[in-house]
């Protein structure tokens, strides 16, 4: 069992409330492979400048994670500088410096090309099926996208999703997409274009799933205080696809628990500035909060 | 078991995607009526001015609706007049004429004096502290406020949140009152004012209650279409509290049963104009939402 995932490795400069901080290891390959290994083994699939400090990368060094397909290139590492309002409720990119990831084409590794679960983080939906192109045919095959690529990409985005099994976005992107106003007709119209399960992330109220003919609701694991939401949807992503990576089969069982997995990562990625909070998290730690978690939801098991 | 509830009763005009439809019935005692009236009996305190519509009256006669305390006065009723952004994510008041709520001065009836819940639905904090004085200690003491008298009024809304078992508000009152950022320090923040269950409502999303130890989650009944959201928080608090007075006893476990009765029969509310959502509830149609609820919750039973 594992997982390659293609998307970016950023340095991110981030503002909220808490301060500022320059310089962060970020991008949306870096916060799912770090919720992801929790799981399973994760291969990362991106490309840095060689300006990216060691220290900066060291953080994604863990022996459940391969980096065979971290290209380092000439030049510069992609940058995002980004600050979010004092409620969370809204966030401006104050700065964005593509960098390498600008003529970015991504390479699977011979040995990558099979694998059981493939997740296209958030990228360019030309470059995710040039991805698919490349592997064997994984059980299960996971898509992020923002609105950027709805508005600017979207017959590529539609033809990507036919081939798709599981689809994440966020309520506006849905709402965007589909041009549906209800949460239920947002996930009829999305399950048509493809993807066997979707799910909706809808912040700090939860996450709204459907596979066969069931809907999935989990509650956002509630945090005492939230310090940098950057990277929470993709670590929710990698809590997901990290369960589902292992289960025997997927119904609507075993995508409730995936989903209250990738709650409780969430919880701990916006409780410090980048990815530090994903650090802090122990198997202890993660099993106190998904028992707790179960607990406000009513789920039993 | 009954429940005596003081409030407006209003004829509303209301604007939203679906169209525009004068003189509804409305007003928060109206709604909180009709949805636990479902569950024990109510008595409906309040005050209408003598124009108000025989006919829009008639939605109000139920046998299990005790109409003796509903005052009619020389004078016009409250009226409000109300435009909904098309994704509903906001409203605008666009008349209001408050007619003989102006000057409403709540009589509980005596034989309204012994009851097993109180509900103050929203209205001037000071009023309804004046009702609480009327009446005997009931097992239960509802209440609902709006951003209003959180602004206007906070003193007398503290110094009346003592003597209060059950508190229902939305999130953004809940951080306006609160001036907390997060969900989880709101619930805190606001049990310490004295409730021992509060409750915060998250329209589309569901709501968060805390009693004793426990944090309950519910999510909201995914309709497919909303048409008119007017009331949706007072037919939510009509189903918990109806709920809760035929309770023998009230825990995490009854309030979770409570909150998933009270979503369902908010989500009948929103899927028509005024109350003839409500009107069209019925013990099968109920039944089948609430299982269907349980099952998106993952909840047993």
């Amino acid at each position: 069992m594992s997982i390659v995932v293609v998307g970016s490795v950023a340095l991110d400069s981030i503002t909220t409330a808490a301060g500022t901080r320059p310089q962060l290891l970020g991008g949306s390959a870096t916060y799912f492979t770090l919720a992801a290994r929790r799981f399973t083994n994760v291969r990362l699939v991106a490309a840095v400048g060689q300006d990216i400090p060691k220290k900066v990368l060291s953080s994604l060094r863990h022996p459940d994670v391969d980096l065979t397909g971290l290209a380092v290139l000439p030049g510069q590492t992609f940058r995002w500088e980004g600050r979010y309002s004092d409620d969370f409720t809204s966030r401006t990119t104050t700065g964005l410096f593509l960098g390498v990831f600008e003529t970015f084409q991504p390479h699977i590794p011979p040995a990558h090309r099979k694998c059981s679960t493939l997740f296209l983080a958030n990228i360019d939906p030309r470059l995710q099926g040039l991805v698919m192109s490349q592997v064997q045919r994984p059980r299960l095959i996971g898509v992020d996208t923002i609105d950027h690529w709805i508005r600017n990409q979207r017959d590529v985005l539609l033809k990507l999703l036919k081939h798709i099994d599981v689809m994440f976005l966020n309520e506006e992107e849905a709402r965007l997409l589909s041009q549906a106003s209800s949460l239920k007709a947002m996930g009829a119209w999305l399950r048509k274009l493809g993807p066997s399960i979707v799910i909706i992330k809808q912040g700090w109220y939860g996450a709204a799933g459907w596979i066969g003919s069931s809907m999935v609701w989990v509650p956002a694991y509630p945090v005492d205080n939230t310090v940098d939401p950057t990277g929470a949807g993709d670590a929710f992503a990698g809590g997901v696809l990290g369960t589902l990576d292992r289960a025997r089969r997927v119904d609507a069982s075993t995508l409730r628990q995936a989903m209250l997995c990738g709650s409780v990562v969430g919880s701990f990625c916006v409780e410090a500035f980048g990815v530090s909070g994903l650090e802090r998290l122990t198997p202890a730690r993660f099993a106190k909060r998904l028992g707790g978690l179960k607990q406000i939801a009513g789920v039993r098991g």
